[in-house]
């Protein structure tokens, strides 16, 4: 999966209230994906927040798992949080990764959301294209969701994920995880 | 999947260096596999500590997010965390459960790792248990894992989660939610 990417978003996305808010960085989300990317080999992990003291704390994390104590205690946990990148924007991510990919097809944006949109594909579809070693990029947010702005910008809309109950409110992490194991998993799965 | 129990357990499991050992619990293993119990309809999570102190601390938390000002701000949080049972051993878990479920065949204990074990079986096979609406318990283990006395004495011990890569070092509440979405899915789902 090196041709898809994410990109953990913290800007802009919505607060309980719906309005557009800066959230603050969860240390265990890094933690959490970055294995989680390590574990399924996709490309980069961006991690994106405009805000500076943010920007340092993440690169303070990394620090003290690749180059400081943690990194000889923990030697797994340095290989996967030495993939995380810090960027200030969305666009930036998206700029790097469209440079990065210049021969053939264009770099794909799918943002995530817990409802569905009108343009919403299913896990298949993106597991294809991934297949086909096409450039794309998965946006996940924090807080209560990506803003409407990213969902609308985006190329396409991944489907929510659906356990068979009427309660979908899992946390980013528990997002991530699952999604990167579908996508991983054989074209020819039929959800029930 | 009303007859699949949780348990993440804190004692006994191993540290690095491979001791016995009671965990510390974390709060967002708490939330996470609360939600995910929620989305996917799973019977019971039990959290099982001996250490008072820390049974102390998981009960405040519960009730700050169902009785307290987590409950009016977050309703959707209170839904899942008032699934949760604290229990001091895994003993007092199975004995519960076996308790709760007199008729027809008895309850299975089923170990995770991240390891292969020689009696592991994979997720289809629990899957079809699930199915029977056959009562089962999937034992999470915290911090390095579950003790081996917990391995060896479960009746079966699920295979590890593999992501294409020779990376598995998942955090708990990443396998739970990987193990909760497959063991949802279709039971001709074919792994690569």
């Amino acid at each position: 999966m090196h041709t898809l990417h994410l990109a953990l978003i913290h800007h802009p996305v919505v607060n309980k209230r719906g309005e557009i808010i800066s959230s603050a960085v969860t240390n265990l989300d890094l933690h959490d994906i970055s294995r989680l990317a390590r574990t399924y080999g996709t490309g980069s992990f961006f991690v994106v927040t405009p805000l500076q003291d943010q920007q340092r704390l993440v690169k303070r994390l990394i620090d003290h798992w690749i180059r400081g104590a943690g990194g000889s205690y923990n030697p797994k946990r340095k290989q996967a949080l030495e993939g995380i990148s810090v960027r200030s924007s969305l666009e930036e991510v998206q700029a790097e990764l469209s440079a990065g990919h210049t021969d053939g097809a264009g770099l794909l944006t799918i943002a995530t959301s817990a409802r569905r949109h009108r343009r919403s594909i299913d896990h298949d579809r993106l597991r294809q294209w991934i297949r086909q070693e096409r450039p794309c990029l998965l946006m996940l947010g924090t807080a209560w969701g990506l803003a409407n702005s990213v969902l609308e910008q985006a190329d396409h809309v991944l489907e929510p994920i659906k356990g068979g109950s009427d309660y979908n409110h899992l946390s980013v992490r528990s997002a991530a995880a699952i999604i990167l194991d579908r996508l991983s998993r054989l074209d020819s799965l039929v959800t029930k």
